[in-house]
């Protein structure tokens, strides 16, 4: 058997001690699936508190920039967090001490990735995260292996755990956002300060790492167009599940006419999906190939195990001297392509207005529609009120984003609405 | 850039066909990918009509198994089929000349894939049948490379798109097996001879290479259970909606305390599972590993295009210079997994009895049961005609699988029964 591969685990939370948790318990089987003992030599944490793991074979550093610099490793396995910083600062000293970095940021690879990929290639060095995208499924590697004979015509998914718990939990208890945010909070489902969740934020960094391997076009974070779901009603939910949608957060990247459209936002998807059926903290991620179709692949978007699968994925890759570029072809020849803009978008779309019950308030309405090119599709009202703002929806045919977008801005001056309309695409998968 | 890698493609029926297509639509992002061009030298097939397809530039064989030893090729590509024969010939031919083997055929895997991978590993060759499982999705990359981590507790699947396609016009349409399969023969969905897909064979073949991959056991395709979906009927398909459950036929592997289980027969799977979800042609595969937890793969698993990209990942593969065990180990590492037999399976069962409604009847079938520790769930029973047999059906809680079939036996014997007492497994997933 070869000469054992070394790791050493930079950050010991959550996936830092899965990690450590899967090497130890797993040893034997990836021993034998990559024809060499896969080792840990080192650990850094500034946190020396007991974690449960047995750690005292491994040299400890406090100053993981050292233990990268320093350890006497193969590969290092960023696990810290943060979109730059100490992280940052691992994956840099690691390579320039000519070890493989594998990392679950995706914070960072969205930011950092395109710097540190070329400083990883020139080394002859992987630069691994399969760990960042979708957590336990292994999509990176469909997509840039599995899928390789295709050109990409859509990457889409559920690429955030907490959202997609949120909004199913609207759905099922018919609750609001802030009070469903509120419940997940108190059972650790979403973090104190949600906003890279609930914002889009998270979803975002993910979809634009998917975006470059898919189209092998640069990686461009602030390309993305991001929507988070704290506008998301319960009555829209009830509206969507009426019109046999339900509502998602997802990530869509496209290839148009235009360029790489890079979305973010909540979407209403045909309730007979595959993606609409996909709930609670799950992720999903769909590949649309030219030859291959659609491929879903669907598992656990976070967590401490599911995502050391993935970290140990990349390490396997790593310790089998397989190595593919980072985004699929080398980072010199990824190309700039395009950012097809937002307000170039089109599709069909869900409104809903809160009406004050006014004479003619309808009318003015479909009138502002007209005179903006948007056909509607249907218009659903429920209750009447009378000095109280119902909701009225309407769904549209395919419509121009920017037309859309207009409309609602008029819509909203005409002074006849409780509260600013709202809007959520509707996705014609 | 590389030398070019030179492809030799064996059968221009469909999926040789589509291969052909991909190497040539996509070779410019292929080349891009993989760094050095992919070209196809030679193809090989018994028949010169006209295909529709550019092969002036490519040496012509009529004999394949001539092709693979003589061909100016790196790789030759198995397209013929069949579970010996020539398929067989060609790929030790290949081999035996020193050239890589891809093939999308699942009967030749399943027969004779470990001596071809002893053969082929002894020359440090590759031996790829990405396409000869679940078509398009790269169920085989995910299993050995993406979650290579894992012990995997289960792996199953629904892996015929024919029978998932007859089992879902059943359900759409109430139609009996009969009449939906002669549709499905009238649109070129199933063979002339369908055995091999309904009688549950080829899902067989399928199931005995996941079997392989996941446990690292040796390939044994005696050792699969096979049931096909001949004997459902469309009572049974209206009473599992209404028990909450879809009708599939799936493949199942489970690492059981007796053994490797390996078994292919219809299933009732409850409607909220995402495999309950999937309709039509489509396949789908579940991973269920010990770190990972569930991982759904989703899509076509057959067809010109998706089997292409398939046959088009493996040829990736060698052209990066990337190998993995065939099974995932070294063959000679692969162990000798007893089969868990299926008497000593247990599980939840449906039964339809057609019960001739003479008094006392149901009283002698509970007995039955009763000696055979068969604890039943419910019993529905529909519509009541004198003298006409109407069915009565049960399900049960977990229960030995001889015991089951005991009583079954039992049951016949009353001789109250219109025609033989039928099963189906309910799986807890």
């Amino acid at each position: 058997m070869s000469r054992p591969l070394k790791v050493a685990v930079a950050g010991l939370g959550t996936v830092g001690g899965g990690t450590v948790k899967l090497l130890q318990a797993n040893a034997a089987l990836l021993a034998e699936r990559t024809g060499r003992p896969v080792v840990i030599t080192a650990v850094a944490d500034r946190d020396r508190r007991d974690r449960g793991l047995s750690l005292d074979t491994y040299r400890w550093f406090d100053d993981a920039v050292a233990m990268a610099s320093d350890a006497d490793a193969d590969v290092v396995v960023e696990l810290i967090g943060g979109a730059g910083g100490v992280a940052l600062k691992v994956c840099e000293a690691a390579i320039a001490a000519g070890r493989h970095v594998v990392t679950a940021n995706k914070a960072l690879i969205a930011h950092h990735g395109m710097a540190l990929a070329a400083a990883a290639e020139a080394k002859g060095l992987t630069l691994g995260y399969e760990a960042a995208v979708a957590g336990g499924i292994p999509i990176i590697k469909s997509l840039r292996e599995g899928l390789v004979g295709n050109h990409a015509r859509r990457v889409y998914g559920i690429l955030n755990g907490t959202c997609n718990y949120i909004l199913t939990q609207m759905r099922e208890t018919g609750r609001e956002f802030a009070t469903v945010l509120a419940e997940a909070q108190a059972l650790g489902y979403a973090e104190a300060d949600p906003s890279f969740d609930v914002d889009g934020i998270d979803t975002a960094h993910k979809l634009a790492i998917l975006a470059s391997v898919a189209f092998g076009c640069t990686l461009d974070f602030d390309a993305v167009h991001i929507e988070g779901i704290r506008h998301v009603a319960a009555v829209d939910i009830a509206f969507a599940q009426e019109l046999g949608y339900r509502i998602k957060l997802l990530g869509i990247a496209t290839q148009t006419e235009a360029g790489i459209e890079r979305r973010v936002h909540p979407c209403m998807v045909r309730l007979d999906t595959p993606i609409a059926q996909v709930d609670g903290v799950f992720n999903a991620v769909v590949i649309d190939g030219d030859f291959v179709d659609r491929v879903v692949h669907e598992g656990r978007g976070a967590g401490e195990r599911p995502t050391a699968s993935a970290v140990v994925a990349d390490i396997a890759d790593i310790a089998r001297g397989r190595n593919v570029p980072t985004f699929g072809v080398p980072v010199a020849t990824l190309h700039a392509a395009p950012a097809a803009p937002m307000s170039e978008h089109r599709g069909a779309f869900y409104v809903r207005l809160m009406v004050l019950d006014r004479p003619g308030v309808f009318a003015d309405i479909a009138a502002i529609l007209r005179d903006h090119d948007v056909s509607m599709e249907a218009v659903l009202q429920r209750g009447r009120a009378p000095g109280e703002p119902v909701p009225v929806v309407m769904t549209t045919h395919d419509t121009a984003e920017a037309a859309m977008v207009h409309s609602l801005v008029k819509i909203g001056e005409l002074g006849s609405s409780a509260e600013p309309p709202r809007m959520i695409r509707i996705e014609p998968f």
